[in-house]
């Protein structure tokens, strides 16, 4: 398996090239519109095929580059389960296994930073959590229909239940982390080690964290896939 | 073999934590005297020993964090051969191998950014670059006795020649790219693709970058080991 993480610095946001060596099929998560350029040239670089560019949610802090990828490349849009896109290829629900050559995509619907979200899990091995865990962190749920019970419920249920030495690479990060383990999170998130539910609902409404600046138009846009 | 690469935004520089998972021994590369806390707190929670804090060379655009690391854990500082660092506690020359537990790292002189520069080469497998070639692009070498005849030999003869296989971690990136590969340099990297080396020192001599901001206190911080 090709693996690549890409940074856009001015947001803090990455995004993620997985390829089939043979098959030479690649798909990006999260792409982001100011880096389309830059993918787009590494996927023609590495001699590669954009067949699907996967979302884990409809962003507030920067736009997708999906519909450019789309007029690049003629790959699929792929969203999570009532994401409300219309323009998306496909919804991907939790449980839905997506397969790239001989790579398997399974999506694990992690709701709490929006009300429509997935983390997708790559070969049972690598973990894209986009805003639902962070190393060290996580999401905020404090807009776009966000739920700290939800979080706390996707984060501790689910993704800590995975393997231990599962390798996390989350959406964003802010302190110049790359990437984790979730035997890692588990015992050193300060968002959630020792926490009960009722007390990560206390600190996630008390976080008092401005607006992403962009949400007003990174919303609306991302809902018709990118298009601005 | 444990591996993590970190990020300095602020100055776009990357530090790698490498370590023997055995002998929890452990080294960083280029640490950063900001980032000292975050690293060294990375390292306790992962049941780490620092033994070693490795300079690619003397940087002038941030001060290294190891004179603050050195009082946290007793690791030795080691700096490439001519580096002019007299607090250092060793010099590394070409060639020369240092063991971390089962992992060999391979010093490799990569002079040009600056008159004293080492690549690292761990396992024969991942290279850490520092200020010598980066994806897509190389080192400026228009200051600290930078010589742009040197950094062509150092990229085209020494590093280029090496398995194309061989994973690429440079000092800095500012595009959002993490890592590249030795085949992939050679193949697309627009500062040395089908240039000659008197092409290249033209290219290199007019490339009129503002110095570094830092490069008047970060020179000589680094020359007494990070010490401010």
């Amino acid at each position: 398996m090709l693996f690549r993480q890409l940074v856009d610095y001015s947001t803090n946001t990455f995004t993620y090239l997985l390829a089939d060596e043979n098959s030479k099929e690649a798909l990006l998560i999260d792409p982001v519109l100011e880096q389309v350029e830059r993918d787009f040239e590494l996927i023609q670089q590495l001699g590669l095929k954009l067949i699907y560019c996967l979302e884990t949610h409809v962003h507030a802090d920067h736009i997708t580059g999906t519909a450019k990828l789309k007029e690049l490349s003629n790959c699929a849009g792929l969203v999570p389960e009532n994401a409300k896109v219309a323009c998306a290829d496909r919804e991907l629900k939790d449980g839905d296994i997506l397969a790239l050559g001989n790579i398997q995509i399974r999506t694990i619907a992690t709701l709490g930073h929006t009300d429509s979200h997935n983390a997708y899990l790559a070969n049972n091995k690598i973990l894209f959590t986009g805003d639902s865990l962070f190393i060290r962190g996580c999401g905020r749920t404090d807009f776009q229909s966000g739920n700290a019970g939800e979080m706390y419920n996707s984060v501790v249920q689910k993704l800590f239940s995975l393997p231990p030495t599962t390798i996390v690479y989350p959406g964003h990060d802010y302190k110049g982390h790359l990437c984790s383990t979730i035997e890692e999170e588990i015992s050193f998130n300060p968002r959630f080690l020792n926490l009960s539910k009722n007390q990560f609902i206390d600190l996630m409404s008390n976080l008092n964290l401005p607006n992403p600046k962009k949400i007003m138009e990174a919303v609306p846009a991302n809902q018709k896939c990118g298009k601005v």
